[in-house]
C-alpha cells in the first residue's frame, strides 16, 4: 500500500498546494539553491519509519502531508513526501539514527509557527513531527520546574502550570499552536522577556536526540549545575540543526497575583522611548511587558480583522503591563506612574484594564497583527534589534523606500527588548520591492551592529544574511559545531548556516 | 637578565612557598597525574612574551610568581615559573598565537578566587593574568547594558554602576578581588541568582581569544540576538579551557530604591524550607537572596573571625532580603510575612536591617564563612545542587560519617537555588578524612539526581568526577567541542575535563 501511495505522489502534484501559489516560493525560485548529497526516500524506508512508529504515525497521502510544507506566513512551500510522527524519544533515536545512516535529511517540526521558514522542508527533507510528544512528565513544585516532552503547546503548558500557581517565563502570539520545544529551538522571546529573561536562562534542562540517534541527557531540574560545558545551549537557537529536542525542563516563575494593563496614545516616538525609559526606573520590578504599535500597524489590525481600538487615533500606541503579588501595591505604582506621564503630556491618552477579559481584548490588539498583516497577501517580515535611538527610523527610512510599491510598511514590537518587528505588505510576492528591502535593511541594522534577526532566528530565508550580525571567525566555529554534531548534515539542511 | 632569572627559578625552590605547605597539594601528590606534552619554557620564550607584552609585565622572579601559583583556599600549589600581564586583547591574542605554535600550556586566571583549583596552573603552565585588563569600555544607559574587559573586579564594576542607578546581576562574598571575565569564564552564582538568574541570561556578548590567537568577537549589546548558535554560551563556565574571555557585555538591572535585609534563627530545617517557600510566595518580585546557616556554621564564622551574632543560639539562621523600588510596598510586603511567620511559630526570632552599615554587618556572617573556614586549617570544600526533600540530609548523613576525625562538618548556602555549600575541616589535609568524602558525598549527590558543582566548577580537583552529574555522552561531546576549538589542549590543562 505504502509503495502505491509513493508512486501517486511522485507522478502527480497535490492540487490543493495550488491554493497557496501565488504567495509560496518553492526551492525551484531560488535559482542558486541545489538539493544535497542525500538518500532519495524509497518504499522500503517508508516501511522501516512505519515497524518503527506503527502505521498512523507515518503519513505520505499528499492530503496529509500539505500542512507540512507550507509555513504559517505561506511564503514558503517544502516538498516532503513524509511525515513522521513520534511519541517517545526513543522512536525519534531510532529514526535518526536509520536516517543517518541511509543519508535520509530531516525537517524537525514543532507547532509549524516559525517565521523564517525555518520548520518546513525544503527539498523533499522529511519531516519529524513533535506533535504527539505531547506529554507533561512533572511539575515540581519545591522547585518550581517542570519537565515535558517537546511536543507540549504553550499555551497547555501555561494552562496546567497556572494550577499550581505558576507559569510559563515566555509568551508570545503563536501559543495555542507552537510547541516548547520549537520555542527552545528557536529561542523564542516573546512579549515578557523584558521581565523573565531569555530561555538561556530559563531552561534548565534539555533531552535531545543527536542526528546518529544517540540521546543526549541534559535533563536536569537543577537551578544550578556548573559540571562542565553547557552543552544544552547549544541547542537554544539552533533550530533543528545539532539535533531534535525530545524534552526540555524549565524553571517557572510564580503566577502573579495581579496584572494590570495600562494602554496609551502617544503623539511621537520619542515620547514613546520616555514612557519606556521612565516605566522601566518606576515601575521596576513589577514591570512585565512594554510594547508598542505605529499608527499604520493599528490601521492594519483593527481594518483587516475587524477589531476596535478603545483610544482614537493616534501616531503611536503602548502597552504596559504590570505582574505583582500585591494588587494594592502594584495598582499604587501604576496609577502614580501613569498620572505622571499624563500630567508631562507625554501620554495623550490612555485605558487601565484590570478585568482579564478586558486585558484581553486589548492584547488582541497586539498579538494578532502578525495574523493581520498577512490579510494583505505577501509580507515581508523582518525583525531586528536595534539601539533606542535609532529604533523607529528603520521603520522610516524603508517607508520612504518603498514608497507606493508596497500597501504598507508597519513598525511594532517590543521596545522594552530594543526589539522591533519591521513589515511591509503587498498583494502578492514582488521581487522589486524584495530587492528594495534586502539587502539594504540588513546593512542598516549592521550599521548600528543591530541584530538582523532578534527572536526569529535565521531558518531558511535569513541565513545566507548572517555576516551582518556575525563575524566569520563566528560562522566558522558555528559550521565545525554543526560538522562535528552532524557530520551527514541530515537535520534540518539549508537552514540557519550559510550556503557558502 | 631575563635568561639569568629563569635559571636562578628552575635551580632553587622559592622558599615562601613552603609557607603553605602543610595544605597545599602539588602535582606531586597526585600519583596518576602526568604533565602534558607541552614545550618546556626557554628562554627566548620569555624573551617573545617580554616583546609582546613590555617588561614590566611578564613575572619571573619567585617571589612574584608565588601568589599565582597558589589557589585562595591554599589547597593546590603551581610550579609556573612565569606569570604574564597583558592589557588588551591584541597582546592576548599573539601570546596564544604564539605559545599555540610552540605548545606551550597556559593557564589564564582572574582575581584567583577559584575554589576548585581551576585558576591556578598545576604543573608549569605559562599565568595569563588578567588583572591589567581593568578597563570599564562602555555604560549604555538607554539599554542598561555595560561592555568591560575581563578583569575588572566585581566590586569596581558595580560602585561605577552604581553611579548610574544600575547593579550588576551577580554578587558574592568574593567581589573585592574576583573579575567579571572569571566570574563568566565559572559561570558564578552567588547570593541573588534567584532574583536576577544566571549568567547564561545576562550576559549578553563575550569577546573571547581562541586557542590559536583568533579573536572571536561575539560582543554584541542586544537583549535579543537569534542569529546563528549562541556561541558566547559555551565560553560561560568553561573555565578557560575554550577561550580566554578578554571583554564581557551585561544586561543590568535598576539598582533597587529599597533594600530590607531579614535576619532569622529557625528550630529546624523543615522551617527553613517552609520559610524559603513561604517567601517566594508572599515576597514574590522583591525577593532578592534566601540563604542559610547552620549552627555549626554560625560557631565557625562567629568564633574563628570574632564576628558577633545579634540573635541568640539557635540550630538555623536565615538571611532573607528584598530589594524594590518603594520603600513603603516593600516593608509592607516583608513586615506581613514576618508577622506571619512569627505568629505561626516558623521563625523563632529575627531582626531586620534597613540601614546599609548594618546590612553589611549580618551579610559577613553570610558572606565571610569560607574564610572563617580557613582559619581551622584544611577545608574540605563541596558545593552541591539538591532537591529541598534531601537537601540538609546530605549535612547530617556526612558529619556522621566523619565523625570525630574532623574539626567541622557545616552547611550554608543558597537555599533559594537548592545549593548547599557542604564544608568540612580538618587541621591539617588527611587522606582518610578525605576518603570518607569522595567518592561517598557524589554518589549520594547523584543518587537524588544532584549536581555535584552547583556553581564552584569542576576546575582541576572535581573534574574526574563528572561522570556523578553527566552522562558519557554528553562529556564525550565536551571533549569533541574542546578538541575542535584548542587542538593543542594548551588553555588551562588538567582542568574541567577528565583525565580518561
Amino acid at each position: 500500500m505504502q509503495r502505491n501511495i509513493l508512486k501517486r505522489l511522485l507522478s502527480s502534484p497535490c492540487p490543493r498546494l495550488q491554493r497557496y501559489k501565488s504567495v509560496s516560493l518553492t526551492c525551484e525560485q531560488y535559482p542558486n539553491l541545489k538539493r544535497g548529497d542525500f538518500a532519495q526516500l524509497e518504499d522500503s524506508d517508508v516501511q522501516t519509519f512505519t515497524s518503527i512508529l506503527g502505521p498512523g504515525n507515518v503519513l505520505t497521502l499528499a492530503d496529509d502531508v500539505e500542512g507540512y510544507n507550507t509555513d504559517w506566513l505561506r511564503t514558503v512551500r517544502g516538498q516532503t513526501r513524509c511525515v513522521l510522527k513520534p511519541k517517545d524519544t526513543e522512536q525519534i533515536s531510532e529514526i535518526l539514527s536509520f536516517c543517518n545512516k541511509r543519508r535520509i535529511a530531516v525537517c524537525p517540526q514543532g507547532g509549524n509557527t516559525g517565521l523564517v521558514g525555518g520548520s518546513v522542508p525544503v527539498f523533499d527533507e522529511v519531516v519529524l513531527s513533535t506533535s504527539q510528544m505531547n506529554k507533561i512528565l512533572n511539575i515540581d513544585l519545591d522547585s518550581s520546574t517542570v519537565v515535558a516532552q517537546s511536543g507540549v503547546v504553550l499555551e497547555a503548558l501555561d494552562t496546567e502550570l497556572s494550577q499550581h500557581g505558576l507559569m510559563v517565563p515566555i509568551d508570545l502570539g503563536a501559543k495555542g499552536s507552537c510547541h516548547i520545544g520549537g520555542n527552545v529551538a528557536t529561542n523564542a522571546g516573546g512579549l515578557r522577556l523584558l521581565r523573565y529573561g531569555s530561555l538561556h536562562g530559563s531552561v534548565l534542562g534539555i533531552e535531545a536526540v543527536m542526528a546518529n540517534g544517540q540521546v543526549l541527557d541534559c535533563l536536569n531540574t537543577l537551578k544550578k549545575d556548573n559540571t562542565g560545558y553547557d552543552l544544552k545551549q547549544l541547542f537554544i537557537g539552533s533550530e533543528g540543526t545539532l539535533g531534535v529536542i525530545t524534552k526540555v525542563a524549565l524553571a517557572l516563575p510564580p503566577r502573579p497575583k495581579s496584572i494590570n494593563l495600562a494602554y496609551l496614545s502617544l503623539k511621537s516616538f520619542a515620547d514613546v522611548a520616555t514612557v519606556f525609559r521612565r516605566s522601566r526606573a518606576d515601575l521596576g520590578e513589577i514591570l512585565s511587558s512594554c510594547e508598542f504599535i505605529d499608527k499604520e500597524c493599528m490601521k492594519c489590525v483593527t481594518e483587516n480583522l475587524n477589531l476596535s481600538n478603545p483610544l482614537g487615533h493616534s501616531e503611536f500606541y503602548m502597552l504596559i503591563e504590570t505582574s505583582g503579588s500585591n494588587p494594592t501595591h502594584d495598582e499604587e505604582k501604576l496609577n502614580i506612574f501613569l498620572e505622571n506621564m499624563l500630567a508631562e503630556e507625554i501620554v495623550s491618552d490612555g485605558t487601565v484594564a484590570t478585568a482579564p477579559s478586558k486585558q484581553r481584548e486589548i492584547w488582541q490588539l497586539r498579538e494578532r497583527i502578525a495574523e493581520s498583516l498577512l490579510v494583505d497577501g505577501y509580507c515581508y517580515k523582518y525583525d531586528i534589534s536595534l539601539p533606542l535611538s535609532v529604533f523607529y527610523q528603520a521603520v522610516l527610512d524603508m517607508r520612504q523606500r518603498v514608497g507606493g510599491k508596497a500597501t504598507r510598511c508597519v513598525g511594532y514590537g517590543h521596545i522594552g527588548d530594543g526589539n522591533l518587528h519591521l513589515n511591509v505588505t503587498t498583494p502578492r510576492y514582488s521581487q522589486e520591492v524584495m530587492d528594495l528591502i534586502e539587502p539594504f535593511l540588513y546593512e542598516w541594522t549592521s550599521k548600528y551592529r543591530g541584530s538582523i534577526s532578534a527572536e526569529h532566528g535565521l531558518g531558511f530565508k535569513k541565513r545566507n544574511f548572517i555576516g551582518f550580525s556575525k563575524s566569520a571567525a563566528a560562522v566558522m566555529l558555528m559550521k565545525k559545531i554543526k560538522q562535528e554534531m552532524d557530520p551527514n548534515g541530515i537535520l534540518n539542511p539549508y537552514k540557519v548556516l550559510p550556503d557558502l
